[in-house]
């Protein structure tokens, strides 16, 4: 469908459906023994066993199953601050994604403030009833300090999706697209520039680091290359050098960055990448151009300027690099396996298992398409 | 079943159910089309759409239909102050009975905090998604506080059920048992005893006041009646004289209070009330003994001392006065219509409505039945 097409549809769907999910009892009340048992007096004695029995709670009641997807609608998709009502067909989305590619319960919250502890007061407030926090389009930086906190102090798992979801299949897809050019990610001869270092942006190239230590990466963003001679720069930025995850000895900008270097990461914006500047990369460029939904370069100039593997998060090209590849997943193993912190070994376990998913990975296919089956339970595996 | 079975078939039961609602999606999405409707890229149409039109979130997502049931776990049932945890199962059920009643979706927040002040900001925090707020179980007298405030900030209805769905029964019942007995409830020679000053008792008289300003009211507490001369008292008492709610000329106990009154209401603890004192009462007294699970006195000994219609909390005696009468419709006219306040007039007419579905009231029947058909909408039909 074309674009304008796909948003007509998508608004008279909705208007039909009016909210994406509802809530079903897992047993109707039928008869006044039905009411006494989910209900009073019954229930009295479930109340009394699980308020002695916290841990029982993860066995008697929601908590066991249900997740709670958040968001303050500071980032939303390539809308930036739309705020929570703005939000909330988003979040209403993920949560019936949640069920239907993993069987995960999840429940949508949208809040009425963008103040980072004001939002986390909020989340700590609500955080009893649930097994998992999926936080969701809130603004970098602040995002980095809420999730931190929350992961801090809450003992169930807290995962901004953004973020790591992100970070979990582009990781995979390298993974996959590397072997399609035959070359090696953990190799100092390796290297990557990532465009844009907001939330995605700085998951994705710790995830890297981590998974392989000798990479070299250079982060690029609306101010150039990120290196220590600049006198902009944020926390986050600064931290991503001084951990040793991003180096660079010089400034300068994309295209200057972008000689002689492997693989192109894009979570930026639509149009910064240009063919002439990938004819100036390594031989068999990677090009994951991520914008949304508009990439960095479209698929077809990429490739006629000598890509050798393109991604985007679009679904209408070869390669989409989809974040519901993983946090179902991911939501569905912590919570089968009771995990109270989604570590990054975690991660790089969910990334490989979803790599592994493409039996022979070629240009056209580094990544399985989200309806394949077995994503989830893969995902799931690596969360233990 | 004995009390015993039923605990122990109720703790069997939520074990096997493992929560009490399941989310499920309004749409299941199998192609990658689907993907594109109601998730990315289409969803960001609906999302700028709602963002600029705020009013078009009642239409376009969850929030035209979905309620949430807030507690602090304070106050649960007969149980007390058991925290978040205690209280879930307690929420969860609201919630199957919303669906199961009355077709309106639920969803239930249990909070780790017990301040009031953070009680209201956590609930403004989480507002924008829902068209209603159920609050329950949280302790008198914060709970007056909590709920004024909550209705003066919100522009959606928000309705602490522990009061107000009770009065409304409440009032219902008593509608009934006085067509049955051949009395006036709006009259200055009906002498009603209200025996409890909590969230029910509170409700139940300002409710009764309203409906049958002639009627005269004495409160009884644990330290007996509730009068001016009385150092002791809190301003959620001091404000029912003052508003002329109630009406004391001197203090007593339970017993004096009940010399030749005509009505005994109880919402305080099991054995209060015994078949002398109901002998000294008028003649043809009603008793609504409701202390849970263990009535102010048993109906059996009440109708030996000569009452003319009992009714309790429990479900194995005739005349239940039950909650679940009146939240599931209360929501379901406040969704239907846009309702941002549950006046004082719309409850009166929902407990009318309730008292109209018996069509002819008598000792053993002066409400209707959880289960009978039409309760929901008749309700719903005075929320407007």
């Amino acid at each position: 469908m074309a674009k304008k097409d796909v948003n007509k549809a998508a608004i008279a769907l909705h208007k039909k459906l009016r909210g994406k999910i509802v809530i079903s009892p897992t047993m109707q009340a039928k008869t006044r023994d039905d009411l006494s048992l989910i209900y009073t007096p019954g229930v009295a004695a479930v109340s009394s066993l699980v308020a002695k029995n916290p841990k029982l709670a993860r066995d008697y009641t929601m908590k066991g199953k249900m997740v709670v997807v958040v968001s303050d609608g500071s980032a939303v998709l390539g809308l930036g601050n739309i705020g929570p009502l703005g939000a909330l067909p988003v979040m209403e989305g993920k949560c019936a994604l949640f069920k239907t590619f993993a069987g995960v319960e999840a429940f949508p919250l949208v809040l009425d403030t963008q103040d980072p502890d004001k939002i986390i007061e909020a989340v700590m407030a609500i955080a009893p009833g649930f097994g998992g926090i999926n936080l969701e389009d809130i603004a970098a930086p602040k995002c980095f300090y809420i999730e931190e906190e929350l992961k801090r102090r809450l003992d169930i798992p807290v995962m901004h999706d953004d973020q790591h979801g992100t970070a979990i299949v582009v990781l995979a897809g390298l993974i996959n697209a590397a072997k399609v050019v035959g070359k090696k990610l953990n190799d100092p001869n390796c290297w990557i520039v990532v465009s844009g270092v907001g939330a995605a942006g700085v998951a994705i190239m710790r995830l890297l680091k981590l998974a392989a230590p000798k990479v070299n990466i250079l982060a690029v963003d609306s101010e150039g290359v990120v290196w220590e001679g600049r006198k902009d720069l944020n926390d986050t930025k600064k931290k991503l050098i001084k951990d040793k995850i991003i180096f660079a000895k010089k400034g300068g900008d994309l295209a200057t960055a972008l000689v002689d270097a492997n693989v192109f990461i894009g979570v930026s914006k639509p149009g910064v990448l240009t063919g002439h500047i990938i004819h100036t990369m390594a031989q068999k460029p990677i090009i994951f151009a991520m914008a949304n939904p508009t990439p960095e370069i479209m698929p077809e100039l990429a490739l006629a300027a000598g890509a050798a593997v393109v991604a985007t998060g679009r679904s209408d090209y070869p390669n989409q690099i989809n974040n519901s590849l993983a946090f179902p997943g991911i939501f569905r193993g912590a919570l089968d396996n009771k995990v109270t912190k989604i570590t990054d070994a975690m991660k790089i376990r969910a990334a490989q298992n979803i790599a592994a998913l493409v039996k022979k990975p070629t240009a056209a296919k580094v990544v399985p398409g989200p309806f394949e089956k077995g994503i989830a339970k893969a995902v799931a595996r690596a969360i233990r």
